[in-house]
């Protein structure tokens, strides 16, 4: 009955999901309900920014050549004819020595073509009129914002595959975005496998233990930016998850299931990927956790058999499922970030391979370190919960220092070009380690 | 007409506006609805993990003494007696000579106290019967994993106020929160004040621009994990104003405004505040963008009156509506968070006031780096698109070079219990800077 199978490297089991990436369609959507999605097209101005001259402060549009003479002895004084403020046009021609009160975001009045501000002026009320004093000379273009200073019409603004968020929202307002060509966001499917499966509302009795993965994947897959419809339990039932798998297959973009991809005597994802005549990319990682991570391939939709334990799960959405989700969203930094940084505390387990520790990332004095997180086993349950990164460390090795030099793959992060490599052993501690 | 006003430091605007923070009341929802929200109550392990003896990998249950002679030369012989998956009890009873085959997560049986996993075992099937052959001992205890090592019950595992994310879910459903203690969301009130603004879905026409604020306020808002309530766009007219605001404050737990705020003669909110009886905890601050950011409380909720400006209604939500929300979520970690890192090139812009530069970090060689976009005008409008930092320079500086150290404000982390200090001149750098 035991199974012998071949252990692949993490970096070749992410470029044989790679290899069946599709990208999404394009729908459009109200801007108002855009937050969170992924661009489907590039932004292109199709106005200049701003889209007419205009005064960027409170003050006075004057003619420039009136101020030319103007000096602390010898001010000029204009006529103030108007006071226009911004979202109105000046209704008044502007004449040889008069001014125009303009508050800022004013468009410029015509014959206007320096802004002198509230703070270098006097105002003085005379004769039934209003004057300013200037004590200094304007040049032409003073204080002016110039149509098309901050863009131009044709400027790529916005990639396709970005993210919306807040500051990709303001963009898309202020060139009419009121339609937003989004990414339909990919379907996935969830089954959780295992008879030892409670729901969250059931009690607890022996030998069974609560559903917990359904409610991560679930978040994991929105977080990656993908719809989840979660299809429920399955006990450890051959011709249940045989059925389960075929039938919903067409409902979605790809299905993920957890548990059940083991050596056990009920581990039956091997079985039903045969049975269906999937295409098995692979069913063993050279890492810990998710060693038993499989995902297989029928008619160009992948099936990603994720480990029934927790932290494995976890893993292996970060690294094989997310990728696959964040390429159909058109993005080509589909990869979770991963960058050098320093471990804070020895971590002394032997890794017979690549090994992804839950760990909580810290910013001291410009550099990056990182903090494994649930090292004592009480915290084992609850390290998913405060974890955001995963340190790697490479296979062959002993065990690592407090100081080390290790890879940091960053979870809160859009992501990166360079798929995760994976770390080679540290020349220098080579004397220590395993074959 | 030209007012006055006195500008306060950035961290004494974050003190007068944490004076008049709240936490919000409890309610209870289906753990499908948690995601993003924050918790209400810190979760308590109100069971043992595991909650019984199990295997964690798949193997025979076997009673330790039996094995004690096994060797190479001399294996010990059990004869299997039964096969249990997890979420099965063993149904017979283990007498001495006699083995389980179990699964993973399979409860251990009552009378085996040690797992002897597949690799370690050869099956034999002689007799009509199953054997296995050990060719070591194991001892009491070994690979088994023991009731309460993960976690004891009442270990304290979340804190309220830890935003729920996908570990913090799963956490939820092993303890089986069907119904999780979150707190209720802030209820923010929007408008945008400013008679130049048009619909997103308008046309351009001379003089106006398209309202980004809105919309970027409203998405600043749901990251910070609040509810917008957006009431519309306001001309620039008194009563109109007046009216909006008085009537909308009983219906949120606090209010924006964007617009209106500085000293131009359609800037009306100051007024407003005054007629409201509003006590005005500022009206200036020493910082740009958005020196002219002002919070008034009325009746303990406060207004924050937002710059008309982008990129200064973006950094004035950051910086005083964010730890308000925050803090009202239970989070003791208000704060965004600031650490310290090196310009990637120059900032050669003088610097009267604390400066808060929108920037791109990166992380290269273990380092935190951050480059200014939106250096060169034509990416004013997108510099915010594009940034996921803010790095702070001290006011009363003349430019800073590549390579300096600089504080930077993580927009993208979860908060800090420090708020932003003010930062100081370098003191080597004096000698070029301004008083």
């Amino acid at each position: 009955m035991f199974e012998e199978r071949t252990a692949i490297k993490v970096s070749e089991a992410i470029k044989r999901v790679m290899q069946f990436c599709k990208k999404g369609e394009i729908e459009y959507i109200n801007i108002d309900d855009a937050e969170g999605r992924y661009l489907g097209k590039a932004v292109v101005a199709d106005h200049n920014i701003p889209s007419f001259d205009r005064t960027p402060l409170d003050g006075f549009a004057v003619i420039s050549e009136d101020t030319a003479s103007a000096s602390p002895e010898n001010p000029v004084r204009l006529e103030v004819i108007e006071t226009v403020g911004a979202g109105n046009l000046a209704k008044r021609e502007v004449k040889a020595g008069q001014a125009v009160r303009v508050m800022t975001g004013t468009m410029m009045p015509e014959e206007c073509d320096a802004i002198a501000m509230f703070e270098l002026t006097n105002e003085i009320e005379e004769d039934g009129k209003t004057w300013i004093e200037l004590k200094r000379p304007f040049k032409k273009g003073d204080f002016v914002s110039f149509e098309g200073e901050e863009t131009k019409k044709g400027d790529v603004l916005l990639e396709a595959g970005t993210k919306i968020h807040a500051g990709v929202i303001a963009v898309l307002a202020t060139f009419g975005y009121s339609e937003v060509p989004v990414v339909k966001k990919p379907v996935i499917g969830i089954y959780a496998t295992g008879t030892e499966l409670l729901e969250v509302d059931e009690e607890l009795v022996p030998g069974k233990i609560r559903n917990s993965n359904a409610y991560m994947i679930k978040t994991q897959v929105h977080q990656a930016g993908a719809e989840a419809v979660y299809y429920g339990q399955l006990a450890d039932d051959f011709d249940q998850c045989y059925d389960a798998v075929k039938n919903t297959l067409d409902k979605v973009d790809a299905l993920i299931t957890t548990g059940g991809v083991s050596v056990g005597d009920f581990d039956y994802l091997p079985e039903i990927y045969q049975k269906l005549g999937a295409n098995v990319l692979f069913n063993k990682i050279a890492m810990r956790p998710g060693s038993v991570t499989t995902v297989a391939e029928k008619d160009g939709k992948l099936l990603f058999g994720l480990s029934g334990n927790p932290s494995a799960c976890f893993v292996g959405f970060e690294l094989y499922t997310r990728p696959w989700v964040k390429t159909f969203l058109h993005s080509d930094k589909p990869f979770t970030e991963w960058v050098k940084g320093t471990l804070t505390e020895d971590f002394p387990k032997p890794n017979p391979f690549t090994r992804f520790i839950r760990s909580k990332i810290s910013f001291e004095g410009g550099k990056i370190t990182a903090s494994p997180v649930g090292m004592d086993k009480s915290q084992v349950v609850t390290s998913l919960a405060h974890s955001d990164a995963l340190v790697a460390v490479p296979g062959g090795t002993r065990g690592y220092k407090a100081g080390d030099e290790v890879d940091i793959l960053l979870l809160f992060r859009e992501g990166t070009k360079d798929p995760f490599k994976d770390p080679e052993k540290l020349r220098v501690k080579k004397s220590n380690d395993d074959a």
